[in-house]
């Protein structure tokens, strides 16, 4: 028996996007390609999902600067559904999260990191793509680890109704923050920003600088900031942030499609003044917290005290135009997209 | 019986040194004035002391744009003899540090923070200005609190002829560092660096690109950084950092003296690709160190294991020769004054 023969579909292919040059600025549909390739036989050790849920992240960018091979295989959070075992620790019929995305089967092996999923009642599966995953806990580490946020801390956070940003903004208040503000490319967004995840304050960056409106949103400043931006809105979190502030910084947008690095903060020398902490962290290095970032969430996410912010795109087809819509802003919360019906 | 009548030197007056306008630039000895005053009588919990040694130092350049009132006495760490005492916790002949340095004579209260000092086997008075003072302070606070040197730890430090820069580079090595670089202004200091103070290697930043130098003098890369300048020696130390390196920001001499700001650091993103942290500190927000510090430091001084780096300045007359010259880097280690024979 071949591995396809147990594909409810009856394909013996995949479908899976490649990468097929590098992007100078905004890269475009031109630089993938949907590639269909026989699926590979299922070794010991490994097994077959069908994906039901891809992620697409805003670091993805980077990586197709030189991480990403070309005409490969891409990598990508997303949750399957086991079709076929040679993996012990996974059983035909379990939602596994593994990192084989951008295609609609893959294989993977628990010893590689494939993971399969518990059931939480009332946890959905995007969550494990979302505020459980990779962008939840990047809020999670950011807030905790990196910038220590305690009861009562004003709390300033750009991209807002991106992925990050907005399961950041729910946890500063569970938390204890005293105070949420947010930033975001859009009228909608902000008001989404108040009216649905609770922000107590949010602003549009296109309807002036920074400095000038974050001062007005935190007349007392600012103690901690969670950037995902840099350039002016790290400026401006400098310039309005109290003495021992902290300031964690998990990536930066803006910088990703400009040839040229943004223009540093004029204000840096104030990290001396005030007595700031800058901190640079890659989530990817803090797998450890993970454990602990589901047993803090999941009784929130269970008792819906947690909005799951999520922008889905319907259809394996949708996977680039959901990526480059993410670059682009075009999502409220994580940007998914679904490539099998659950 | 007036406080005066107590002064072996029989005068009535006491010199001080005033600021009288603000800087654009680097300060000249036109903006100071020496200045003869009446000696103030000595109220109930205050004493009279006559100065020994002055403390100049890279933060009154700072101080000059204004923290300091015009035409008034200067703020600074200073060590005197108790000449009259009405403060019950200081007795005539006691050696006191204060803060009303700029001057021959002041009077000081433990109340306000004067300090009996203690006496120690082997520990000159300078050491309490500089190993042991506010300068011998930064570098304890910067390598331990604040970059956490940790043995094995390759340490970078700037300025490292000058006061908290001479001490760091020994005190690194007391904690262990595996590899201790400095930057230094010229030939004559760099050579000091390594034949004296212990240095593993050293550079003159006059002798190319800091990038360049640094790279070549850490070729593995560093752990830590101690900043005193900011510019382009940050941006050499973020360019050389390994993954999870700490930046300990103490000040910026190389911008006290500009108008405009230095260029903030090219490659400030390489604080997320690295997890680096850089976190600023001020000295005086960390007395509760000062203890913890002495008890390290004092055996280490008394064994003869630590170099007193010091330029001393022979007279009131030089104290602001003497500051300028700091401000200049004339200096190799601490910059004092001395106004008095202990």
């Amino acid at each position: 028996m071949t591995s396809t023969d147990t594909l409810t579909s009856g394909t013996r292919t995949f479908r899976a996007v490649h990468q097929t040059a590098r992007p100078q600025g905004m890269p475009t549909a031109e630089h993938f390609a949907f590639v269909e390739e026989p699926l590979p036989a299922v070794e010991p050790g490994s097994a077959l999902v069908e994906n039901l849920l891809l992620s697409v992240d805003p670091y993805m960018r980077e990586a197709m600067d030189s991480v990403w091979e070309l005409n490969a295989p891409l990598e990508g959070r997303a949750v399957g559904r086991v079709v076929e075992s040679r993996d012990p620790a996974l059983a035909v019929g379990d939602l596994v999260f593994h990192r084989k995305g951008w295609r609609t089967h893959a294989l993977v092996s628990t010893a590689e990191g494939a993971r399969a999923l518990p059931h939480h009642e009332g946890v959905p599966l995007s969550a494990w793509l979302g505020l459980l995953g990779g962008t939840g806990l990047s809020a999670y580490v950011g807030l905790t680890r990196v910038a220590g946020v305690r009861p009562g801390d004003t709390v300033f956070i750009s991209a807002a109704a991106g992925g990050v940003g907005s399961t950041a903004g729910q946890l500063a208040r569970l938390l204890g923050a005293g105070r949420v503000i947010g930033s975001a490319g859009s009228a909608a967004k902000v008001a989404h920003l108040v009216d649905v995840l609770g922000f107590d304050a949010a602003f549009d960056y296109h309807d002036g600088p920074v400095a000038e409106q974050l001062a007005k949103a935190a007349p007392d400043g600012i103690d901690v900031y969670l950037d995902n931006v840099g350039g002016d809105h790290l400026e401006a979190a400098i310039a309005s942030m109290r003495p021992h502030g902290r300031i964690a910084w998990c990536g930066a947008v803006a910088q990703y499609n400009s040839a040229e690095p943004p223009a540093a903060p004029r204000n840096l020398y104030d990290i001396v003044e005030k007595s700031i902490r800058l901190e640079g962290f890659l989530v990817r290095e803090h797998g450890d917290a993970q454990a602990e970032w589901e047993e803090f969430l999941v009784p929130h996410i269970a008792a819906g005290r947690v909005v799951r912010d999520e922008t889905v795109v319907e259809g394996f087809d949708g996977v680039v135009e959901a990526f480059l819509g993410m670059l682009a802003g075009r999502n409220t919360g994580k940007m998914l997209v679904r490539t099998a019906a659950a």
